[in-house]
Protein backbone atom coordinates (compact mmCIF):
# COMPACT_ATOMS: atom_id res chain seq x y z
CA UNK A 1 0.00 0.00 0.00
CA UNK A 2 3.06 2.24 0.91
CA UNK A 3 4.33 1.49 -2.19
CA UNK A 4 1.66 2.44 -4.32
CA UNK A 5 1.86 5.75 -2.60
CA UNK A 6 5.18 6.02 -2.74
CA UNK A 7 4.81 5.24 -6.66
CA UNK A 8 2.34 7.68 -7.89
CA UNK A 9 3.78 10.50 -6.13
CA UNK A 10 7.37 9.86 -7.36
CA UNK A 11 5.04 9.04 -10.91
CA UNK A 12 3.87 12.82 -10.45
CA UNK A 13 6.99 13.99 -9.41
CA UNK A 14 8.91 12.98 -12.55
CA UNK A 15 6.00 14.22 -15.04
CA UNK A 16 6.81 17.24 -13.88
CA UNK A 17 10.52 17.18 -14.25
CA UNK A 18 9.69 15.79 -17.86
CA UNK A 19 8.02 18.54 -18.41
CA UNK A 20 10.00 20.70 -18.09
CA UNK A 21 12.66 19.10 -19.71
CA UNK A 22 10.43 18.31 -22.93
CA UNK A 23 9.54 22.16 -23.13
CA UNK A 24 13.13 22.75 -22.91
CA UNK A 25 12.96 25.02 -19.51
CA UNK A 26 15.68 23.00 -18.46
CA UNK A 27 18.43 22.28 -20.57
CA UNK A 28 20.63 19.47 -21.97
CA UNK A 29 23.02 18.99 -19.39
CA UNK A 30 21.90 21.21 -16.70
CA UNK A 31 22.42 19.98 -13.28
CA UNK A 32 18.77 19.06 -11.33
CA UNK A 33 19.32 19.47 -7.01
CA UNK A 34 17.00 17.26 -5.09
CA UNK A 35 17.29 20.49 -2.51
CA UNK A 36 15.09 22.44 -5.40
CA UNK A 37 13.03 19.93 -6.65
CA UNK A 38 12.33 19.75 -2.57
CA UNK A 39 11.38 23.15 -2.17
CA UNK A 40 9.73 23.68 -6.06
CA UNK A 41 7.11 20.80 -5.08
CA UNK A 42 7.18 21.11 -1.28
CA UNK A 43 7.65 17.18 -1.33
CA UNK A 44 9.89 15.35 0.84
CA UNK A 45 13.42 13.85 -0.90
CA UNK A 46 12.43 10.26 -0.56
CA UNK A 47 9.86 10.60 -3.71
CA UNK A 48 12.38 13.36 -5.45
CA UNK A 49 15.03 10.33 -5.31
CA UNK A 50 12.54 7.79 -7.13
CA UNK A 51 11.22 10.25 -9.55
CA UNK A 52 15.40 10.93 -10.19
CA UNK A 53 15.50 7.16 -10.98
CA UNK A 54 12.50 6.88 -13.29
CA UNK A 55 13.85 9.52 -15.40
CA UNK A 56 16.67 8.11 -15.21
CA UNK A 57 15.60 4.35 -17.02
CA UNK A 58 13.68 6.72 -19.08
CA UNK A 59 16.58 8.36 -20.54
CA UNK A 60 15.69 11.97 -19.10
CA UNK A 61 18.25 12.10 -16.41
CA UNK A 62 21.76 10.97 -16.52
CA UNK A 63 22.86 10.30 -12.37
CA UNK A 64 26.61 11.04 -11.88
CA UNK A 65 28.87 9.49 -9.22
CA UNK A 66 29.10 12.16 -6.79
CA UNK A 67 27.43 14.70 -8.64
CA UNK A 68 23.87 14.24 -8.67
CA UNK A 69 21.63 13.91 -11.56
CA UNK A 70 21.68 16.59 -14.76
CA UNK A 71 19.38 16.69 -17.81
CA UNK A 72 20.87 14.12 -20.78
CA UNK A 73 22.40 15.44 -23.53
CA UNK A 74 21.20 15.48 -26.56
CA UNK A 75 23.57 14.51 -29.32
CA UNK A 76 23.49 13.99 -33.19
CA UNK A 77 24.42 10.19 -32.30
CA UNK A 78 21.41 9.87 -29.41
CA UNK A 79 19.43 11.37 -31.64
CA UNK A 80 20.28 8.61 -34.60
CA UNK A 81 20.52 6.01 -31.81
CA UNK A 82 16.71 6.79 -30.09
CA UNK A 83 15.24 6.79 -33.50
CA UNK A 84 17.03 3.15 -34.97
CA UNK A 85 15.42 1.68 -31.39
CA UNK A 86 11.91 3.71 -31.50
CA UNK A 87 11.95 2.24 -35.85
CA UNK A 88 12.18 -0.98 -34.61
CA UNK A 89 9.89 -1.06 -31.58
CA UNK A 90 7.01 0.66 -33.35
CA UNK A 91 7.65 -1.58 -36.07
CA UNK A 92 6.76 -4.67 -33.68
CA UNK A 93 4.19 -2.63 -32.16
CA UNK A 94 2.35 -2.13 -35.50
CA UNK A 95 3.11 -5.39 -36.59
CA UNK A 96 1.55 -6.84 -33.55
CA UNK A 97 -1.78 -4.69 -33.95
CA UNK A 98 -2.09 -5.65 -38.08
CA UNK A 99 -1.58 -9.30 -36.66
CA UNK A 100 -4.14 -9.26 -34.04
CA UNK A 101 -7.22 -6.96 -34.51
CA UNK A 102 -10.29 -7.81 -34.25
CA UNK A 103 -13.58 -6.43 -35.68
CA UNK A 104 -14.45 -4.90 -32.65
CA UNK A 105 -11.10 -2.93 -32.59
CA UNK A 106 -12.04 -1.70 -36.13
CA UNK A 107 -14.60 1.05 -35.39
CA UNK A 108 -12.65 2.32 -32.44
CA UNK A 109 -9.49 2.64 -34.16
CA UNK A 110 -10.25 4.29 -37.13
CA UNK A 111 -12.52 6.46 -35.25
CA UNK A 112 -9.35 7.82 -33.46
CA UNK A 113 -7.37 7.51 -36.25
CA UNK A 114 -9.71 10.33 -37.55
CA UNK A 115 -9.83 12.24 -34.99
CA UNK A 116 -6.02 12.68 -34.92
CA UNK A 117 -6.09 13.93 -38.45
CA UNK A 118 -8.63 16.36 -37.39
CA UNK A 119 -6.29 17.71 -34.50
CA UNK A 120 -3.57 17.89 -36.58
CA UNK A 121 -5.74 20.25 -38.78
CA UNK A 122 -7.01 22.38 -36.41
CA UNK A 123 -4.86 22.30 -33.04
CA UNK A 124 -1.37 23.29 -32.24
CA UNK A 125 1.15 21.14 -33.24
CA UNK A 126 1.88 19.67 -29.82
CA UNK A 127 -1.38 18.83 -29.08
CA UNK A 128 -1.07 16.34 -31.98
CA UNK A 129 2.22 15.44 -30.32
CA UNK A 130 0.22 14.52 -27.41
CA UNK A 131 -2.78 12.66 -29.09
CA UNK A 132 -0.53 11.01 -31.42
CA UNK A 133 1.45 9.22 -28.10
CA UNK A 134 -2.02 8.05 -26.50
CA UNK A 135 -3.17 6.74 -29.88
CA UNK A 136 0.02 4.67 -29.44
CA UNK A 137 -0.71 3.73 -25.47
CA UNK A 138 -5.00 2.47 -26.45
CA UNK A 139 -3.33 -0.02 -29.42
CA UNK A 140 -1.29 -1.64 -26.82
CA UNK A 141 -4.29 -3.78 -25.36
CA UNK A 142 -3.99 -5.07 -29.34
CA UNK A 143 -0.89 -6.06 -29.43
CA UNK A 144 -0.84 -7.69 -25.56
CA UNK A 145 2.95 -7.51 -25.57
CA UNK A 146 3.36 -5.88 -21.65
CA UNK A 147 7.24 -5.68 -22.30
CA UNK A 148 7.05 -4.11 -25.55
CA UNK A 149 4.76 -1.70 -24.17
CA UNK A 150 6.72 -1.26 -21.00
CA UNK A 151 9.45 -0.18 -23.03
CA UNK A 152 7.90 1.91 -25.27
CA UNK A 153 6.44 3.60 -22.65
CA UNK A 154 10.11 3.92 -20.71
CA UNK A 155 11.17 5.43 -23.96
CA UNK A 156 8.19 8.05 -24.72
CA UNK A 157 9.61 11.09 -22.59
CA UNK A 158 12.40 10.83 -24.46
CA UNK A 159 10.90 10.96 -28.21
CA UNK A 160 8.60 13.46 -26.80
CA UNK A 161 11.51 15.42 -25.97
CA UNK A 162 13.14 15.66 -29.51
CA UNK A 163 9.85 15.48 -31.11
CA UNK A 164 8.56 18.86 -29.10
CA UNK A 165 12.64 19.89 -30.61
CA UNK A 166 11.48 19.42 -33.76
CA UNK A 167 7.89 21.11 -33.58
CA UNK A 168 9.63 24.42 -31.82
CA UNK A 169 11.71 24.61 -35.27
CA UNK A 170 9.18 22.94 -37.71
CA UNK A 171 6.09 23.12 -36.67
CA UNK A 172 4.67 22.17 -40.25
CA UNK A 173 6.06 19.25 -39.14
CA UNK A 174 2.61 17.91 -37.56
CA UNK A 175 1.23 17.33 -40.82
CA UNK A 176 3.86 15.23 -42.08
CA UNK A 177 3.25 13.21 -39.06
CA UNK A 178 -0.21 13.31 -40.12
CA UNK A 179 0.06 11.59 -43.04
CA UNK A 180 2.43 9.09 -41.17
CA UNK A 181 0.06 8.04 -38.79
CA UNK A 182 -2.85 8.07 -41.56
CA UNK A 183 -0.74 5.69 -43.24
CA UNK A 184 0.20 3.42 -40.64
CA UNK A 185 -3.61 2.89 -40.07
CA UNK A 186 -4.48 2.16 -43.30
CA UNK A 187 -1.64 -0.35 -43.39
CA UNK A 188 -2.62 -2.00 -39.83
CA UNK A 189 -6.52 -1.97 -40.48
CA UNK A 190 -5.68 -3.81 -44.47
CA UNK A 191 -3.34 -6.40 -42.67
CA UNK A 192 -0.39 -5.29 -44.75
CA UNK A 193 2.56 -6.48 -43.13
CA UNK A 194 5.18 -6.40 -44.89
CA UNK A 195 4.86 -2.76 -45.81
CA UNK A 196 5.16 -1.74 -41.93
CA UNK A 197 8.74 -1.59 -41.65
CA UNK A 198 9.26 0.27 -44.80
CA UNK A 199 6.97 2.96 -43.35
CA UNK A 200 7.98 3.04 -39.80
CA UNK A 201 11.95 3.73 -41.83
CA UNK A 202 11.08 6.31 -44.12
CA UNK A 203 9.49 8.19 -41.08
CA UNK A 204 12.23 7.45 -38.98
CA UNK A 205 14.99 9.22 -41.60
CA UNK A 206 13.05 12.00 -42.02
CA UNK A 207 12.28 12.63 -38.53
CA UNK A 208 15.63 12.20 -37.44
CA UNK A 209 16.89 14.82 -40.29
CA UNK A 210 14.90 17.55 -38.65
CA UNK A 211 15.49 16.98 -35.48
CA UNK A 212 19.23 16.84 -36.16
CA UNK A 213 18.64 20.10 -37.70
CA UNK A 214 16.50 21.60 -35.02
CA UNK A 215 19.38 20.35 -32.64
CA UNK A 216 22.01 22.42 -34.20
CA UNK A 217 19.64 25.80 -34.18
CA UNK A 218 18.83 25.35 -30.09
CA UNK A 219 22.46 25.01 -29.56
CA UNK B 1 25.94 12.51 -4.35
CA UNK B 2 23.07 11.60 -2.12
CA UNK B 3 21.52 10.17 -5.52
CA UNK B 4 23.99 8.08 -6.16
CA UNK B 5 24.03 6.32 -2.65
CA UNK B 6 20.25 5.68 -2.85
CA UNK B 7 20.58 4.23 -6.35
CA UNK B 8 23.67 2.09 -4.95
CA UNK B 9 21.79 0.57 -2.19
CA UNK B 10 18.64 0.27 -4.11
CA UNK B 11 20.22 -1.09 -6.77
CA UNK B 12 21.90 -4.33 -4.28
CA UNK B 13 18.31 -4.39 -2.95
CA UNK B 14 17.12 -4.93 -6.03
CA UNK B 15 19.92 -7.17 -7.27
CA UNK B 16 19.53 -9.51 -3.78
CA UNK B 17 15.75 -9.72 -4.41
CA UNK B 18 16.10 -10.38 -8.46
CA UNK B 19 18.45 -13.04 -7.25
CA UNK B 20 15.66 -14.94 -5.22
CA UNK B 21 12.93 -14.77 -7.90
CA UNK B 22 15.32 -16.43 -10.29
CA UNK B 23 16.40 -19.42 -7.88
CA UNK B 24 12.80 -19.84 -7.45
CA UNK B 25 13.41 -18.89 -3.85
CA UNK B 26 10.22 -16.73 -3.87
CA UNK B 27 7.63 -17.85 -6.29
CA UNK B 28 5.15 -16.35 -8.88
CA UNK B 29 2.43 -14.08 -7.67
CA UNK B 30 4.33 -14.01 -3.57
CA UNK B 31 4.16 -11.26 -2.18
CA UNK B 32 7.40 -8.87 -0.92
CA UNK B 33 6.57 -7.13 2.18
CA UNK B 34 8.75 -3.94 2.14
CA UNK B 35 9.10 -4.87 6.43
CA UNK B 36 10.01 -8.32 5.53
CA UNK B 37 13.06 -6.85 3.04
CA UNK B 38 14.12 -4.42 5.55
CA UNK B 39 14.43 -6.83 8.80
CA UNK B 40 16.35 -9.58 6.36
CA UNK B 41 18.38 -6.89 4.87
CA UNK B 42 18.79 -4.30 8.02
CA UNK B 43 18.00 -1.44 5.44
CA UNK B 44 15.21 1.40 5.84
CA UNK B 45 12.04 1.82 3.68
CA UNK B 46 13.26 4.47 1.42
CA UNK B 47 16.12 2.29 -0.84
CA UNK B 48 13.83 -1.15 -0.48
CA UNK B 49 11.12 1.21 -2.18
CA UNK B 50 13.51 2.05 -4.60
CA UNK B 51 14.25 -1.40 -5.35
CA UNK B 52 10.80 -2.65 -5.48
CA UNK B 53 10.38 0.60 -8.52
CA UNK B 54 13.47 -1.00 -9.95
CA UNK B 55 12.30 -4.60 -10.07
CA UNK B 56 8.90 -3.08 -11.60
CA UNK B 57 10.55 -1.41 -14.10
CA UNK B 58 12.65 -4.88 -14.57
CA UNK B 59 9.41 -6.93 -15.23
CA UNK B 60 10.25 -8.70 -12.02
CA UNK B 61 7.51 -7.46 -9.72
CA UNK B 62 4.01 -6.10 -10.06
CA UNK B 63 2.89 -3.23 -7.60
CA UNK B 64 -0.97 -3.43 -6.70
CA UNK B 65 -3.22 -1.16 -5.32
CA UNK B 66 -3.43 -1.30 -2.13
CA UNK B 67 -1.82 -4.74 -1.98
CA UNK B 68 1.85 -3.45 -2.58
CA UNK B 69 4.54 -5.80 -4.44
CA UNK B 70 4.02 -9.50 -5.48
CA UNK B 71 6.48 -11.63 -7.73
CA UNK B 72 5.22 -11.13 -11.14
CA UNK B 73 3.34 -14.31 -12.37
CA UNK B 74 5.01 -16.19 -14.82
CA UNK B 75 2.33 -17.50 -17.66
CA UNK B 76 2.80 -19.04 -21.25
CA UNK B 77 1.53 -15.99 -23.10
CA UNK B 78 4.50 -13.43 -20.62
CA UNK B 79 7.14 -16.02 -22.06
CA UNK B 80 6.20 -16.02 -25.80
CA UNK B 81 5.59 -11.44 -24.85
CA UNK B 82 9.19 -12.11 -23.36
CA UNK B 83 10.78 -13.80 -25.99
CA UNK B 84 9.24 -11.87 -28.85
CA UNK B 85 10.85 -8.78 -27.76
CA UNK B 86 14.36 -10.34 -26.53
CA UNK B 87 14.46 -11.81 -30.10
CA UNK B 88 13.74 -8.57 -32.03
CA UNK B 89 16.27 -6.72 -29.50
CA UNK B 90 19.15 -9.45 -29.86
CA UNK B 91 18.61 -9.07 -33.24
CA UNK B 92 19.25 -5.31 -33.64
CA UNK B 93 21.96 -5.69 -30.63
CA UNK B 94 23.79 -8.79 -33.23
CA UNK B 95 23.48 -6.60 -36.38
CA UNK B 96 24.87 -3.37 -34.95
CA UNK B 97 27.79 -5.22 -33.80
CA UNK B 98 28.14 -7.12 -36.98
CA UNK B 99 28.14 -3.50 -38.54
CA UNK B 100 30.22 -1.81 -36.08
CA UNK B 101 33.35 -4.10 -34.93
CA UNK B 102 36.67 -3.38 -35.87
CA UNK B 103 40.21 -4.56 -35.87
CA UNK B 104 40.48 -3.70 -32.22
CA UNK B 105 37.35 -5.54 -31.26
CA UNK B 106 38.06 -9.02 -33.19
CA UNK B 107 40.35 -11.11 -30.93
CA UNK B 108 38.48 -10.12 -27.49
CA UNK B 109 35.60 -10.96 -29.11
CA UNK B 110 36.74 -14.53 -30.04
CA UNK B 111 38.68 -14.62 -27.04
CA UNK B 112 35.11 -14.35 -25.04
CA UNK B 113 33.36 -16.76 -27.40
CA UNK B 114 35.31 -19.55 -26.97
CA UNK B 115 35.96 -19.02 -22.89
CA UNK B 116 31.84 -19.28 -23.57
CA UNK B 117 32.37 -22.95 -25.18
CA UNK B 118 34.81 -23.80 -22.52
CA UNK B 119 32.68 -22.87 -19.38
CA UNK B 120 29.93 -24.70 -21.00
CA UNK B 121 31.85 -27.88 -21.02
CA UNK B 122 33.32 -27.62 -17.81
CA UNK B 123 31.19 -25.78 -15.53
CA UNK B 124 27.66 -26.20 -14.15
CA UNK B 125 24.95 -25.01 -16.79
CA UNK B 126 23.90 -21.47 -14.30
CA UNK B 127 27.64 -20.49 -14.09
CA UNK B 128 27.41 -20.70 -18.21
CA UNK B 129 24.47 -18.83 -17.94
CA UNK B 130 25.64 -15.52 -16.15
CA UNK B 131 29.02 -15.69 -18.81
CA UNK B 132 26.45 -15.53 -21.54
CA UNK B 133 24.95 -12.73 -20.18
CA UNK B 134 28.18 -10.77 -19.53
CA UNK B 135 29.76 -11.42 -23.31
CA UNK B 136 26.29 -9.72 -24.03
CA UNK B 137 27.11 -6.46 -22.01
CA UNK B 138 30.64 -6.51 -23.23
CA UNK B 139 29.76 -6.15 -26.74
CA UNK B 140 27.41 -3.03 -25.98
CA UNK B 141 30.43 -0.66 -26.50
CA UNK B 142 30.35 -1.68 -30.14
CA UNK B 143 26.93 -1.74 -30.48
CA UNK B 144 27.42 1.85 -29.30
CA UNK B 145 23.12 2.23 -29.04
CA UNK B 146 22.56 3.42 -24.95
CA UNK B 147 18.99 3.16 -25.43
CA UNK B 148 19.01 -0.48 -26.91
CA UNK B 149 21.80 -1.59 -23.88
CA UNK B 150 19.25 -0.02 -21.41
CA UNK B 151 16.21 -2.02 -22.63
CA UNK B 152 17.91 -5.28 -22.49
CA UNK B 153 19.96 -4.76 -19.46
CA UNK B 154 16.17 -4.19 -17.86
CA UNK B 155 14.95 -7.59 -19.36
CA UNK B 156 18.21 -9.29 -18.34
CA UNK B 157 16.64 -10.33 -14.96
CA UNK B 158 13.68 -11.73 -16.60
CA UNK B 159 15.13 -13.91 -19.03
CA UNK B 160 17.73 -14.64 -16.47
CA UNK B 161 14.48 -15.81 -14.59
CA UNK B 162 13.24 -17.66 -17.59
CA UNK B 163 16.19 -19.42 -18.62
CA UNK B 164 16.82 -20.33 -15.00
CA UNK B 165 13.50 -22.31 -14.78
CA UNK B 166 14.62 -24.14 -18.04
CA UNK B 167 18.11 -25.00 -16.36
CA UNK B 168 16.32 -26.28 -13.84
CA UNK B 169 14.36 -29.25 -15.25
CA UNK B 170 16.81 -29.28 -18.82
CA UNK B 171 20.28 -28.96 -17.61
CA UNK B 172 21.40 -30.08 -20.79
CA UNK B 173 20.45 -26.58 -22.38
CA UNK B 174 23.56 -25.19 -21.91
CA UNK B 175 25.11 -27.46 -24.75
CA UNK B 176 22.12 -26.24 -27.07
CA UNK B 177 22.86 -22.27 -26.19
CA UNK B 178 26.66 -22.52 -26.56
CA UNK B 179 25.79 -23.85 -29.86
CA UNK B 180 23.81 -20.84 -30.63
CA UNK B 181 26.52 -18.17 -29.20
CA UNK B 182 28.65 -19.87 -30.94
CA UNK B 183 26.87 -19.53 -34.47
CA UNK B 184 26.20 -15.99 -33.79
CA UNK B 185 29.63 -15.18 -32.89
CA UNK B 186 30.58 -16.35 -36.45
CA UNK B 187 27.90 -14.55 -38.10
CA UNK B 188 28.43 -11.35 -36.28
CA UNK B 189 32.51 -11.90 -37.32
CA UNK B 190 31.68 -12.85 -40.81
CA UNK B 191 29.44 -9.60 -41.29
CA UNK B 192 26.74 -12.32 -42.32
CA UNK B 193 23.98 -9.67 -41.26
CA UNK B 194 21.18 -11.45 -43.40
CA UNK B 195 21.38 -14.15 -41.30
CA UNK B 196 21.05 -12.71 -37.74
CA UNK B 197 17.47 -12.59 -37.31
CA UNK B 198 17.02 -16.20 -38.52
CA UNK B 199 19.73 -17.81 -35.93
CA UNK B 200 18.10 -15.84 -33.34
CA UNK B 201 14.18 -16.45 -34.81
CA UNK B 202 14.87 -20.43 -34.17
CA UNK B 203 16.84 -19.94 -31.23
CA UNK B 204 13.74 -18.18 -29.51
CA UNK B 205 11.58 -20.67 -30.94
CA UNK B 206 13.38 -23.73 -29.58
CA UNK B 207 13.51 -22.03 -25.92
CA UNK B 208 10.36 -21.05 -25.40
CA UNK B 209 9.38 -24.53 -25.75
CA UNK B 210 11.69 -25.65 -23.34
CA UNK B 211 10.54 -22.79 -20.75
CA UNK B 212 6.94 -23.50 -21.16
CA UNK B 213 7.54 -26.99 -20.46
CA UNK B 214 9.33 -26.35 -17.58
CA UNK B 215 6.76 -23.90 -16.14
CA UNK B 216 4.15 -26.46 -16.74
CA UNK B 217 6.50 -29.01 -14.55
CA UNK B 218 6.84 -26.44 -11.71
CA UNK B 219 2.98 -26.00 -11.40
Amino acid sequence: MTVLAAESLAEKIADYIARLIIDGKLKSGQRIQESWVVEELEVSRGPVREALLLLESRHMVTILPRRGAMVTELTEGRIHNLYDMYVVLLTMLATLVAKNWTDADKDPLLRQAMELQQIAATRPATEFMYEAFNLMSTVYPIAKNEYLAQTLEALRPAVHRIYALTLRHTPGEANVAKSFFGELVTVVLTRDIPRIPEICESYGKRQRVLVIEALKKES
